[in-house]
Formats: structure tokens, sequence, C-alpha cells
């Protein structure tokens, strides 16, 4: 890409480690406002990264993580949380000198105890961050340059993190049209356990429970509009929100026995027909979403 | 409303027992056909009629159903299942000989236990339906004519209900262009248990116990897209999803039972950290809903 503004680039080579929805439109929107000069993927399936340079939206491409990040100044991982440390492990000794690694894992605690295993403490140019962005799609076809505006990004660093590091991978997410905040990382694995990762468990339930009920076809024929919106996350990736439940699951079990104890509350008010109970919870609900989502 | 074809219209005076989404938008659509030439709305709420009226949705109005349904052709009790009986019993004596009588409401055995408890009997000429169309927001003001549209109603007819109220109905849902379904009551309520009043109370109960966590301030800020589409359907009205779960308490229970006992599977397979096993559920999930909304 020429870079026709007189700034030279805020990134000059960008890797980005799994070329998906987060790290191709990552590419696309860094890419559209002249925020990177090159982007290299790396990937395992050469099909896809095939796919990622038809479509523009890598330059060149490796394979091995090794070869991918050699002179890249920004090292993006957006790969499944559990082959985290393995990624790590393969580019240890290979990142340039001043390189800025950054992730994308939807959980930040079990990221920082796969670099404090791989780098044998968590470095100082190493900052987590988390796009609370996607859509139920997955896959490099899946992304757009859109994805992030208006979206919070939220980074996780640590007191010993080099401020300076920080500060280009928020100029990065800003550049994409985000807005980005900085939390604990415990925090943040708590706050995305309940609006993030219980949901997702709720949703892949729900269709798996009726997919396995005898007349499942007949169930699935009389779904209303209200149900396509309610499952929709249930068409997201398996392999990684596997990762996330796995990687994430004390705060996530936490946030499961919470609704699971008001659910049973709800159904055995439900059970003995008591309307006033149901009618509360229903309006407690109904009042919280709709200050959510006001105007 | 002036009929400017030379047909007559399927139904010269309908009149609408609750005046809200479902009964206005059937009111707007068979209007907007000229398959009505007069509509009677009736309610408790004096303004919601006004506004009805202001709107151009009924023609004019009464709050007591007794005044409402005299010389009406068809009458569509669209209330609140817990209201049900009480109307059923206040127009019983007042309905001309050849009325029609339908509803729309989303549980089916508990309307047909009232209408026997109102009636003495169930009415032959008592066609029991419920369109399967709806959106979050409730009342008058969120009719709209093509609601309807490419939407399934189903009717439960009993083997008593007369051919030719039943045809009728047929053809006032079919005015609106919904596609008219049979089914047995039972039947119904298995189904809709599953598919509508489970995702209700799922829902409502995971906003409310989020709503409950300390900082839910803070939790519902970093809620994303997915987070928004997944509890739409708990800022639905919250009597009338009460009335639905106490009305239609026995197959909701069955439904709620197999879902609890699911979603315990799952979270046990995340306390001990076991991917395969959610992997196997997640994937499972993924296929029915992508196979359920494909192209």
């Amino acid at each position: 890409m020429v870079d026709t503004s007189s700034e030279p680039p805020l990134i000059r080579r960008l890797c980005v480690i799994g070329v998906g929805l987060i790290g191709g439109s990552l590419a696309r929107a860094l890419r559209r406002t002249a925020a990177v000069s090159e982007v290299v993927g790396c990937g395992r399936n050469q099909q896809t990264l095939e796919k990622a340079l038809e479509l523009g939206v890598i330059d060149c491409y490796h394979t091995s993580p090794v070869q991918a990040v050699a002179g890249a100044d920004v090292v993006l991982l957006a790969v499944p949380l559990g082959a985290m440390r393995s990624v790590m492990e393969q580019i240890r000794s290979h990142l340039a000198v001043d390189a800025v690694v950054t992730d994308a894992g939807s959980a930040k605690a079990c990221v920082l105890a796969d670099a404090r295993a791989a780098f044998g403490q968590v470095p100082r140019n190493l900052v987590l961050g988390h796009p609370i962005a996607g859509t139920e799609r997955s896959g490099v076809e899946a992304s757009f340059a859109e994805l992030f505006e208006g979206r919070r990004v939220i980074l996780t660093p640590l007191a010993e993190t080099d401020r300076r590091a920080c500060e280009l991978i928020t100029r990065m997410w800003s550049a994409t049209g985000a807005d980005v905040v900085e939390m604990g990382v415990t925090h943040h694995d708590e706050v995305l356990a309940a609006t993030s990762h219980l949901p997702h468990v709720l949703a892949f339930s729900l269709v798996d429970t009726l997919a396995q009920m005898d007349d499942h076809a007949e169930i699935f024929r009389y779904a209303a509009g209200g149900f396509r919106d309610f499952t929709r996350i249930a068409s997201s990736d398996p392999v990684m929100w596997r990762d996330i439940c796995v990687a994430n699951r004390a705060p996530l079990l936490k946030a499961l026995d919470a609704f699971d104890a008001d659910l049973r509350e709800l159904a055995e008010a439900v059970r003995r027909g008591d309307g006033e109970t149901i009618q509360t919870h229903f309006e407690r609900a109904k009042t919280a979403r709709d200050n959510l989502y006001r105007g």
C-alpha cells in the first residue's frame, strides 16, 4: 500500500497471526486509513491465507509464525485462546527487538498465564487487549473494515507494561474507530463472563436442548423472529467458544451459578403458578434492558 | 372505510378486544386490503382506544365488551391470557347469533379451559388461533399492517368446531399475508413452550441476574452486539409473559427442566475443563441453528 500522506504510518509492518474475522477486520481497517504499510498474515490453513491475499486483506503470508513475525513492529495474536501459548513459544526468540505484541482474546488472565509460561515472565512490550466486537460469523470472508467503529476495545496493561507500547496499541485501535479503555485483568474477565460468555453458553445450550427433542424438526419450524435473534450467537465458532469456556472457567462458572440459581427460583414460581413473583422478575429485567438501550 | 371492490368484504364488523400490537396490526392489515368494513375497538384503557382511533386503526370503541361485540361478525380476543375468561364471561350473552370468536393467545389449552368455564362448553363458532409474530414492543403505537406477512398463524380447531367458522378465520389471517396451519392444542402448547416461552424466560432471567449483580452498571456498559440481540425479548411486556408462564406452565416446566439438565451437564464440563464435551454441545447447536436459517 502506498502511503500518500506526509506522515509516516503508525505501523510499518503488522503481523496478524490468525487471519479470521477479528484479525482480518483489523487489517482492513488499518489499511483503509493508511495506518499500516504492510500486513503479513500467518495461519495454519494455507487456503485461508490465499483467500486473505485475494481479498487484499494481507500483503503476504507465512504458515510459520517464526517467519511471519520477522521484522514486524506490531504482532497481533488473533488465534483461539487454546492456541495462544503454543504461538507465543514459537515466536519468543524471533520477535524484532522493539516489536509490540498484542492479542484479541476474549479472556485475559489465561493469556497472561500463557505469556508467563512461554516467555518466563510477562514481556513489558506485551499489551493484552480485547475488542468487544464480532458477529456470529467467522473467517476472513466475514471480515470488514467497519467492524470496530464505535465499539469498545478493552486493554488490560499491567503496572510494568511499557507505556509507549500501550500507547501504540491504543492508537492502533483508535485508528479503526474504536473507543479504547483500560481495565484490570480480573475485572475484565468477570465482566465479560457475565455479558458475553454466559449468554453464549445459554444460546448454545438452548439450541442443543431443542435439537435433541424427538420432534425437533417440527419444533424449529415454528420458531418465530425472537428465536432467531435469541439464538444468533449459537452460530458462533464452537472451537473459539470452547476455548473461552475452558480458559475463563472460574468467572464463567460464577456467572453460570448465579444465573442457574435465579432460573430455578423463577421455575419454582412457575411451578406454583406464582404470577406475582414471575412479574417482579420480568419487570426488573425489562426495566434494566430498556434503560440499557434507551434512545 | 368505503369498499370500492365489487366483492363484499370478508368481515363486515370486526370487534378487537385488546387493541395492542397484535389486535392493532390485524385491524391495519385487514383495512389495507378492504377485507373488513368496520373495526370496533375495546379495552380498559380509554387513552389507548383514543390513540387507536387517532391512528385510524379502529372506527369506534367501547370500554365495555358487552357493547363492543354487539353486531360484530368476528370477535378477536387479543388480551393477556389471564384476562380471557373474564372477557368471555362478559360477552357470552351478547354475541350476535352467527358471530365467530377467535383469539391470539400464545397458549391454547388454557384458553380452551377458559371457554369451557365461561360458556359451559366450547362453542362451535370459537376458533382458537395464534399468530407466530410479534416484536418486543407492545401497544397499538407499535402495530403495523405488515406484521403477519410471511409469518405462520396456527389454528387449533377441535373436531366439533364449525368448519365454516374455521374457514372464515383462515381467510382472515390469509388476508394479512400469513401462512395458516392447523395443529392440535397440546402439540401447539409444547412446541411454543420450547421455541418461544422458554427463550423468553431465559432472556428475562439472564437480564435479571445481571441487573442484580453489584457492578451491574459497569457490566452492562461492556455488553456487545450479541447481548443486545440475545436480550431483545427481555423488553417484552411482563404482564403478557407472566400470564403465558402461568397458563402454559406444564409444557414450559418440561422444557425448562430439559434445558436446565443440559445446562448443568455443560456447566460440569466447564468445571472440569472438559473441552471435548463442550465442543460437542456447541457444534451440535451450531449445526442445528445454521441448518434452520440456511439460505
